[in-house]
């Protein structure tokens, strides 16, 4: 209360809330991470609030946690220790849109819908897509990706500079306009990922791309996940420009066709979307059949129009939900590794056979184009014993995938749950990073608690 | 001489050299930055020995600067305050080759050329291309790029994984195998382009290509640069995977024609390369005539066997040696800036007005799908007032450029010759660069006085 006071005295009073509601809003994201409330929740509106805000906190050694829209999946949002949690929806505007430079200049609490909404007028789209709508921020500050990836790139692959406010209340901008740079270090790509403990966020430039001519989705189907895995991988060996390539098990497609009111062939798939002329995208559709024939394909349904485009994709991302939409009452808990390619089949493979083992009901999707996989677990709130048995599971996953060179988290974040894997992982690097969070935030205000223990 | 006497004590005798004509080819770059000597020559062989030397170097606060070819533009590898050289061209090994993963594992002395030869057996390809056949370590240390950067990225797009020696001796690797991580900080991207500041690269894990079963070569000509420049745009607008957009003045391709003894349309032009299959190269061509056509494209010429595609990439390579070659006994000075795609043409018409302003005989050649380009202009070593007015012409582009967002390095790096823009370019956020040079490198000897001051 005192903190809040304290606030008060330089951020307006309406502001800076230590409503119970609001504290307990901005204790959880949407992980099974345990909840830990903040002190105090504000929501700056300039990044001169930010500063003032910083300046203080680092004086008085008060941890600050940025905060979007909760949609994280490790707990990187949560004020583990505390303290502040910084709302920035109250920063939510497109400050500019450059069509000729495919660049946009956003405050990072814009949502991707948002922007991309914005976009359409000008026959542009942003392209990083992880399913929830997530602030544009809050995307940068876990290296989101998705479904467009394979194609498209990450969001470190997009990000062209980030405008930070740091430990100290400095401010940088880590990058420019030009599209590539060999000048200083690249701290952009050092900053995006890191998850709110280098500096917050307060302008990102963004790059853009043309919404292309014709877009065409498809659903492939195969007579086992193996085989809509080799297939994937032949159109990349191939180099077709395929914009999506999902996997979705059978099983999963059942689910979905039960919630959504779809007729789906219920195989294991491959959800396509292709970009481009109507020429290439002809030329795209005609080799992708080709090469499938080849893994077995069964069934190649096409979705032309943007409502059957939209629903597949709906599907696709509501996959989840219509996994607990049949099974009421449950949750999901959600894994998230990413493997050499060739380790994707395998890796499936073992985690279906842990899943078995485990007894545990649940679902794999993947961006296969990546090496990139969710297995979505159910889990009953009311048996503990069974989030123990998926954080297990989840383990296993990762054991497995660190053992052939992949990483502990493809696209969710470290924040809570994937810090004990840092050390395994990085090894020695892991000094390294935490000797960089040591002189960017020497009082340990940054969003303590995630990425390091 | 007592240096090489201490570094015999643990490295072979025969690789440690101060013969003076090595000294001196060590001394200097292919830039006209003043030549500087090492104290000593060392070609080390494996890991194991840039930590032993690191180590030694550490303890005893000696300079140590590593080398390839040579063939850096920025004075990068001169060793401004004598000490070690690293020549790394005995650690030139191919160590794997992993087709399914798309991914090689070489050492930093291995040139982009001898990899491509032998991914070539494979079907693959190492897609930077910056002209020089350069050490992939040179590459990565400078964030290399070229003309395949528009469809391919640059060096930073393109490393996965690195094994880097720190200044104490230390051992890392800052990535891994995965396509793509959100897991720690993304260390790789801030020692890609640092420019041997920050460690030693021992090993660089790459991404490769598959091969397009089609590759097809053309030369656009324009009635003016500028239309030139809005051609290659409108490639990018509408996502034509164009994998070569260069921009070629009509007056160096009379020089081409005369030293290359082809015979190429002599008007402003844009080679272009399409890489796909029989298909889409197909519509990718057809597409990319109708939009020329828009910006009064009056020649289109293809280039469809191996031979007259590579004697076409060849001339645009060799486009400066045809300058010099009609100049005899001049040299070049080459701009490197990169800007918004929307600055391009005026960047470009600005360069021409200062170059006739300094009365400079030259021409400009650009990676424009990137916004990048160089303008060579010739220099008589004999005259010394050459150099300083062509350094002048340099500056003016450079401020053009960062007036505009763009960087003062495109590609080249900083070096020696742009660190003098670091501050103007990154202001505050060159602090943060300088704090993490300081806690990687307290000593101050991985390649002092690059990059900063």
């Amino acid at each position: 209360m005192i903190l809040a006071e304290s606030i008060k005295k330089f951020i307006s009073a309406d502001r800076v809330s230590t409503n119970e509601t609001v504290l307990t809003n901005h204790s959880k994201d949407e992980s099974f991470h345990s909840a830990s409330l903040p002190e105090v929740v504000v929501f700056p509106k300039t990044t001169q609030e930010i500063v003032d805000i910083m300046k203080f906190a680092n004086e008085n050694k008060i941890p600050v946690t940025p905060f979007g829209v909760g949609s994280g999946l490790e707990g990187a949002a949560i004020p583990k220790n505390g303290g502040i949690s910084l709302d920035l929806l109250e920063m939510n505007k497109i400050l500019e849109i450059n069509p000729e430079d495919f660049l946009v200049r956003v405050q990072p609490g814009v949502t991707r819908m948002q922007l991309n909404k914005e976009l359409g007028k000008y026959g542009l789209f942003f392209s990083v897509d992880p399913g929830a709508d997530a602030t544009l921020g809050g995307m940068a500050a876990t290296n989101a990706s998705g479904t467009t990836t394979v194609r498209y790139g990450a969001m470190k692959d997009n990000v062209r500079d980030l405008e930070v406010v740091l430990a100290d209340g400095k401010v940088i901008h880590t990058g420019g306009k030009a599209k590539k740079s060999s000048s200083g270090y690249n701290l952009t790509e050092l900053f995006v990922g890191s998850e709110g403990t280098l500096g917050i966020f307060t302008e990102l430039t963004l790059q853009v791309y043309g919404i292309s001519e014709v877009i065409t989705a498809a659903r492939a189907v195969f007579p086992t996940v193996n085989d809509a895995v080799q297939a994937a991988s032949s159109l990349l060996t191939v180099g077709v420009p395929i914009a999506r390539v999902e996997l979705v098990e059978g099983q999963t497609i059942k689910y979905v066709n039960h919630v959504m009111d779809t007729n789906y062939a219920e195989g294991d798939s491959l959800f396509l979307e292709f970009h481009g002329s109507k020429g290439s995208v002809e030329t795209d559709v005609q080799l992708t059949k080709e090469l499938f024939a080849d893994f077995g394909c069964v069934q190649f349904d096409f979705e032309i129009d943007a409502l059957g485009r939209s629903r597949l994709w709906e599907a696709r991302h509501n996959s989840l939900y219509a996994l607990i939409h049949t099974n009421p009452g449950k949750q999901v808990m959600n894994t998230d590794v990413c493997v050499p390619l060739s380790k994707l089949a395998d890796s499936i493979e073992y985690t279906r056979k842990c899943m078995g083992e485990a007894d545990l009901q649940g679902d794999i999707i993947g961006h296969i184009g990546d090496g990139n996989f969710h297995a979505g677990v159910l889990i009953d709130p009311n048996f503990p014993n069974d989030l123990e048995r998926a954080n297990h599971f989840n383990e296993k996953i990762v054991e497995f995938a660190l053992s052939c060179g992949g990483t502990c988290t493809g696209e969710h974040g470290v924040g809570l749950g994937k810090r004990k894997y840092q050390r395994q992982q990085h090894g020695e690097a892991l000094n390294i990073m935490k000797s960089i969070k040591q002189v960017l935030d020497p009082n340990g205000i940054l969003n303590p608690g995630k990425i390091f223990d």
